[in-house]
């Protein structure tokens, strides 16, 4: 958490990952963000992982530092109340960030009557308005083609990535986009809706990074290298106490240094001469990856992991473990709260646990604890009052119709 | 390209992925983006993917849309232009990125004499400073132990995944926390130092998503379920045309439809009765998932990847082929002009290939089509005439003190 985004109020009307993140990482740079849902929860109220209670850890984790709003989004009450929020006059709301199909009610025209310069953000799957999701993106984009133990050009054997890296991505590139719109309406007054097709943030990635120029100037595609770092030397190994590492050299330096802390530069000036390549090129450690490993492995094996560690200490290896999820929490002081990113907090049904803050430390907004994510319609009262000015006794009516709600313990 | 960031001008001093990709993303809004390398090129200036002739397409695809400035980094009047034009005076100026160790001349302390209201975003490796890549990160955080073929709870067979996440999610990340900061910046004409540890956004990013919470709460970890979407249904399934897809059941309309459309709704709900299961709940569709595969994998291998299109296409069922890069460049058209996202563009040295604008569309701002990247210091004189009102003559001393120089094309 930080307060760098004070005074900017985003309502959020959305599910699973993307969108969700791109509220998340707003509220916890200190955006209100005012997240609604049916009386009975989003569709992703009970999403895995859960705990033994049935208590969504992927709710909690997506969710923090937001408030939530139970509300009977089938009534034409409850719609009207959501109109009337995501509108509210003043000039840090009139934000709203959606992945749902938005037309009627809740689309761009209809919202824009209300408030001339609406900021939306519409997050969705494919360009065309289609749905699509992280998975049936991810096998689109040649990616697991190219993951995991090599197996030649054929596509078989795709093995996908574990990390939701693309709606990761898209989460972020969605409060950036947020951002520069209320930048522009500031300067302008201007208002708009901005789409941000999450297949197009997988494509625009995977061209960024030099893959579609591979096929189409280069008239090739890459193919499985294992875990070897394309177009440099990177290398997992194993250690003599069974445990995994991965040493990296992209730059020169990096290279020497993991020469010289070995102590193999010897045998591996040796290796250039054989192979007649040269190792101050990139390039070339790369195209000479097998038979370096092949020098340098023995070496791992022999140590420990303390060991390697010791010797790779405070040089200019660049180099890191490999860790389970447990190894990650257990002993990785990065993963603790000697790391400022992190506090234990208490998130009710499910107990306490790390949880992380924002990632990004900004001097002019000091560090603070994250905030817990709420209950489902934990602040509907409040935002009632608060934002749309209504009484106690009318807030009771509506909770009398059943169209808001909270706070609900979801189960 | 568009132009919702008119105005705003970021200096870059930067190399490899992840702060060139926030130069480049905010470039693609608009910003004024220069990055300045050394006269010989960056340390990332000749990264593969390479072309035949050895050109970066990792250069292309990393730096499009900025200026670029070549200048002798080492030299003190090369250092003291860099710091007059990272500091130079004007609204929409004093914005520097960077993911260089920073001391000295190049340190917040020192540019900040020259602009109090500098905004520096500073990428790093580690919390503490200490150097770390994606590859180093990603080892530590528990995905590669759960990415590929299950192998039970031993920590072997490490699986990396092949697209630098950690680095993209960091670029966006940086490219916000940029837009958070000129915000604050207009609002109180306060200036500040942002640091974005790589590790930290990993962290965080597996915090967020659950996975500490699973060991700490339920004292268990992931374990890998090969291809199987976690906590839900989604499964990879050969076709009789030997390609794959993958299809998905999230929410209870995805898989209703997955049964409906496959016609084994009958099928399916006798193994639910068999294994006394609830297939609306999605947990009981990911503890079933073997099952589940067992009656659908044969109705896939029966069908062409046509087939299946013709079956699905229009309903609501969440599916998507794989493909591999060049499957992907030569069939999908999300992967192509018909795509607004994508413009053939002509790189000087490469040739021409389809390179993607920002997945963003901002409706107040029209989509351009993405400006190619440049030679190294092809904006040489033009930045420093510009932005710091040198004459010809002036700049010609630089020239012949070799202090700058450009353009260059980087063999």
């Amino acid at each position: 958490m930080n307060a760098i985004l004070k005074g900017l109020r985003v309502v959020e009307g959305a599910a699973f990952v993307a969108a969700p993140l791109c509220g998340m990482t707003l509220a916890q740079q200190g955006a209100d963000v005012i997240r609604f849902d049916p009386l009975e929860g989003g569709l992703d109220a009970r999403r895995w992982p859960v705990t033994a209670g049935g208590k969504s850890l992927y709710w909690a984790g997506l969710n923090k530092g937001k408030r939530s709003l139970a509300v009977n989004t089938r009534s034409p009450e409850g719609q009207e109340l959501l109109v009337a929020l995501i509108t509210a006059a003043g000039a840090g709301n009139g934000i709203f960030l959606t992945n749902f199909p938005t037309s009627g009610w809740l689309g761009y025209d209809n919202l824009r009557k209300r408030r001339e310069d609406l900021i939306m953000m519409n997050v969705t799957g494919n360009p065309d308005g289609s749905s699509a999701v992280d998975y049936t993106v991810n096998c689109a984009i040649g990616f697991p083609f190219v993951t995991g133990p090599p197996h030649g050009a054929a596509p078989v054997n795709p093995v996908n990535h574990v990390l939701p890296a693309w709606d990761a991505i898209a989460g972020v590139t969605a409060a950036m986009g947020i951002l520069a719109a209320e930048r522009h309406r500031r300067l302008t007054g201007e208002g708009q809706l901005i789409k941000l097709p999450l297949a197009d943030v997988a494509f625009a990635m995977t061209g960024n990074l030099g893959y579609i120029a591979e096929v189409q100037v280069n008239r090739s595609e890459r193919r499985s290298s294992g875990n070897y770092l394309f177009g440099a030397y990177g290398c997992e190994f194993e250690t003599a106490d069974s445990r995994y590492v991965y040493a990296v050299a992209i730059t020169r330096r990096q290279w020497e240094e993991l020469c010289k802390m070995s102590g193999l530069e010897g045998k591996l000036a040796m290796l250039a001469s054989l192979l007649d390549v040269n190792f101050a090129k990139e390039g070339d450690r790369f195209k000479a990856r097998e038979a370096i490993s092949a020098v340098l492995a023995p070496w791992f094996r022999q140590r420990t992991l303390d060991e390697i560690e010791q010797i790779f200490r405070g040089t200019g290896v660049c180099w890191g473990p490999y860790q389970t999820f447990q190894q990650m929490v257990a002993d990785d002081p990065r993963c603790s709260t000697e790391n400022p990113l992190f506090s234990m907090i208490d998130q009710p049904g499910i107990g306490a646990y790390l949880v992380p803050g924002s990632p990004l430390q900004f001097t002019a907004a000091a560090r603070e604890v994250p905030k817990r994510a709420p209950l489902l319609g934990e602040h509907t009262d409040e935002v009632l009052t608060e934002l749309l000015g209504m009484s106690d006794a009318q807030i009771g009516k509506l909770r009398a119709a059943r169209i808001v709600g909270g706070p609900v313990e979801i189960e």
